[in-house]
């Protein structure tokens, strides 16, 4: 599993969109907050592989591009532990 | 926008993974609870068109497949207005 506390220092990119306690900061952008890690890593990783199109994949997939598993898992738990 | 009541009539095939209230039965499902019902139905939407492959979307496709733009929106806002 993931590690929150290093994830606090991998959401410079995904405060914009997200905010810092995963509330969506526009109606199209996802709420994350305690939303499942399990899940926020599948999701993560499908639009850094390409396995989605459509809705704001165009703007996340170069987000996630430059993750690693590890970074994502991080950004996971991050976002999962919030409140 | 949707309509939540007549969103409540069409969850037939969601709970089963979603749950009435939003909450994911397993940890590889994401919790709907409170979700923006805009990134909701742009999220289905992309299920139903083939929009997204990896994760769930085998699961999840021929689940939105089967519904429409209306029942889209109104399962939106019903799992939206869940608390």
């Amino acid at each position: 599993a993931g590690d929150a506390a290093a994830g606090e220092d991998k959401i410079g990119t995904c405060v914009a969109c997200h905010g810092t306690d995963g509330q969506g900061l526009a109606p199209i952008y996802p709420n994350l907050t305690g939303q499942s890690a399990t899940y926020l890593e599948s999701s993560i990783k499908a639009y850094r592989d390409g396995q989605r199109k459509g809705g704001n994949a165009a703007l996340m997939t170069p987000m996630a591009q430059g993750l690693s598993d590890e970074d994502i898992a991080d950004i996971a738990a991050y976002y999962s532990s919030q409140e």
